[in-house]
């Protein structure tokens, strides 16, 4: 890509004759730009056009279409209200669902913005929670970046007189009248009030790491130039460079509560529980998980179960234990194996969020998000950097959860070294057990000491209130499995009564 | 894999000695079996179970989920009613959504028996369209056979008697008591109504390819027992097969009216528009365009556009015009490249079931599903076998589509072999369509007349009544563009008349 031409730089008032003599150029330098983000694939773009009702925005989407590839842009007006589906999930699962994978650009109009303004500006969340959602929002874009995606936000602003100007000329002709919607009285009669709350997210939103580029409304043209150029500009200063800018790893705004555990290597491996009270024991576990999974309360709740833990360390026993107790028809594991290359071509997070569930069910999760700071980690699948800032990441991820009436409940099963050898040698002799077994798992065993160290980071960093870490000591199969029932039948209790 | 092993006949009385000695064994062979499924990753397989209300379903999709790894199996017991976002797409597309990629094993409850039972039972389909409806599933499944996926049906069945017997028995208890359904109560009072319905069904999909295995009921543990077994048996026959047992090539039930279109050598590709008289002409279809695409009927109504045709045919000049008329908030463009790893891992429609659009949207497809009967013909990319069923897969796909207030309008773009070679020329003459060229290209070129005589045969098979082809003779670009505008709001103004 050629990376010398700059266009001039755009007037205030824009004539006919430099729209015109501008724009061609423009156009054949944009699709320049958008081929070569489809060969290079090293990054995605997301184009924000965020402003109020009868800003322009729809008008300034259209023009970049127009101007570019259709077929390299997906645009997102996302519906209000929101699907039946999407009303089951956190509130940014819409969002997460419509990522683009690199080479790729979408544009969002309104993006994660729209909500969270209708909601304040509806009176339906407050002051603070307000202010938590702006922070959300920026702990989301500079994930994104981290991610390698290019952030572009634009913002389109007019002032009291330009609305009522725009009203009335509207007004004026009947055959543009119609296209005065009940919307744009209101924002005209609470112009004050929806300004402040507009320039607070603003102002909180316009970070570093993803700046707003605050459009006045002088006229169409220079909207248009201006969003077009900037479009350009990014894209090619983006091409022209072999990583995505990234941001420093800053603290998060948005930290929650941690609680401190132990180390492993002080966890009491011996405690066990005799065959004949594990049978007892665990059908009543399981009677008892399967009458909460049935009651009338659990229709309104999704459960999230994480199971982490060293090879062989009985992780699939347990969750066999819980599929055992639930009704297969609100149940679902998802075995977390190598990304495919469409999650490959996406923030890290993005495959779990897919697989998010509906409400009205149970779903395990055999190995979890929590590879990013474990196995990516330790055998340097990702840079120091990309795992450090996963915890907050993750946190931030299950708050969400958490907040959407979900009930997350992580265990780490524990078992010694000497257990882990014991127990693949009785796999190296059991056939159809055989190919548990890769060159993968003996290879794991020799970092076991990192994979400790990694634990015990990963508790100290996300074992929070609102979803702690339940370190399981699993030496003795028996008692791991009756701890790891009677947790999720507390957790569950606990969470119902709440309804 | 083992392929010896065969479990005892199952009698008819399993007693409690049979069953505890089997299910063990049983219980190890279906998980080799699944691991061996997961390794080889050839195919995938669909268990349906169906039956009356109250027949066992549930009880015997927990008893295989038990009893196998349910890290490897998805269960789907699919909403009723479907989500607002199911309800805007054919009634097939919940089940595309949730197809198990090769390697996996994904168990239907009810599946697609469901809806077309109750419609029928409650009165909202006539005897025809209940015929209909099982020709569908015929052909779906034989779709999905041909496609690489073992489908093993099951069918519980209980007569009257033991309906009666089952009420009384939970009725007089009252722990049990409230198990009974206002459904069984139905099926009680129906019984025969239902049963008539039901084995017209059962009857109508029993095919060589996709069998019902009708399990009457005995026991529980019979029950049990012999799905187990004939489940293992199906999968251990498979696997043991380097192929998957294909059905023959027979005739569809479902076969739509075509219409014969001529040779493309009998094109007039000399017709032409002056620029002028072009730049009046689209202008108006763009206006009127814009304009059906924002009426009210439209929200009611999704619009397919296909574009196929050589390399170089103006495709893309044509969609952007289209792309310039319409509002970017309702349209988007998906451009078919290489199918993604997610993608070949299932049936090949499959990639383009996942982006059929929601109600209210113009959709552009730049090259579509017909690449199954041009270009994988042509390159050999899949077996004659596999093309030569694609045409009626084809039609089934667009009149699922049309069925469901889907609009689908086809345009092949036609151009000389003399003006493709002026046409790549220009092309490598300017910088920034010259990545437009690749030596894709130039062999496509070498196989020109393979590819027309690929053209007209799908033109004969595809062109139907309700997705008909429109073949735009595109030597001169403005032409091809107004022809491809007015027929687009031809359709669409016919197809909004309707509402």
């Amino acid at each position: 890509m050629h990376c010398e031409f700059t266009l001039s730089e755009t007037e205030f008032e824009i004539s006919r004759e430099i729209y015109k003599r501008e724009v061609p150029l423009l156009r054949e330098y944009l699709l320049n730009a958008q081929f070569e983000l489809v060969k290079q694939k090293n990054f995605s773009v997301i184009v924000v056009i965020a402003g109020l009702e009868g800003s322009g925005k729809a008008r300034t989407l259209n023009k970049l279409t127009e101007w570019m590839d259709p077929r390299l842009i997906q645009t997102h007006a996302l519906r209000s209200p929101p699907s039946d589906e999407e009303n089951e999930r956190p509130p940014m699962w819409r969002y997460w669902r419509k990522l683009p994978p690199k080479g790729h650009i979408a544009i969002f109009l309104g993006g994660w913005y729209t909500e969270p303004l209708k909601q304040r500006l509806g009176g339906k969340i407050n002051h603070d929670e307000f202010t938590e959602s702006i922070k959300r929002i920026r702990d989301f874009e500079r994930m994104l970046l981290d991610e390698g995606v290019l952030i572009l936000k634009y913002w389109l602003r007019f002032d009291e007189a330009q609305q009522k100007e725009r009203i009335e000329k509207l007004e004026s002709n009947e055959t543009t009248s119609w296209r005065i919607t009940s919307e744009d009285k209101i924002v005209l009669k609470r112009y004050r009030k929806i300004r402040k709350v507009f320039d607070q997210m603003l102002e909180g939103t316009h970070t570093e790491f993803a700046p707003w580029e605050v459009i006045e409304n002088r006229s169409t043209k220079h909207r248009e130039l201006i969003v077009g150029k900037n479009l350009l500009e990014a894209l090619k200063k983006q091409l022209c460079q072999t990583n995505l800018t990234s941001a420093e790893t800053l603290p998060r705004l948005y930290a929650p509560h941690v609680c401190r555990i132990g180390r492993l290597s002080e966890l009491d491996l011996s405690q066990s529980i005799e065959k004949k009270s594990y049978k007892k024991k665990i059908s009543a576990l399981q009677e008892r998980l399967g009458r909460l999974t049935k009651s009338p309360a659990f229709r309104n709740l999704s459960v999230i179960c994480v199971f982490e833990g060293p090879d062989a360390a009985g992780k699939g026993g347990c969750i066999r234990r819980i599929a055992q107790a639930v009704d297969s028809r609100i149940m679902s594991v998802i075995p977390i194996a190598a990304p495919t290359d469409e999650e490959i071509a996406r923030p890290y997070l993005w495959r779990f969020w897919r697989n998010l569930p509906n409400l009205g069910s149970l779903t395990v999760f055999d190995r979890s998000w929590y590879g990013r700071v474990l196995v990516e980690r330790i055998e340097g699948f990702c840079s120091e950097k990309d795992w450090s800032r996963g915890y907050d990441e993750i946190n931030d991820f299950e708050l969400q959860m958490v907040s959407s009436r979900f009930l997350v409940i992580k265990f780490w099963l524990h078992i010694s070294k000497d257990e882990q050898q014991r127990r693949f040698d009785e796999r190296s002799k059991i056939p159809f057990k055989r190919f548990k077994l890769t060159e993968e798992d003996w290879r794991n065993r020799d970092k076991w000491e990192s994979y400790e160290q990694a634990a015990c980071d990963m508790f100290n960093r996300t074992s929070t209130d609102f979803a702690p870490w339940t370190i399981v000591e699993a030496n003795d199969k028996y008692f791991a499995r009756i701890k790891v029932l009677d947790t999720v039948c507390n957790h569950l209790e606990a969470a119902l009564k709440g309804k």
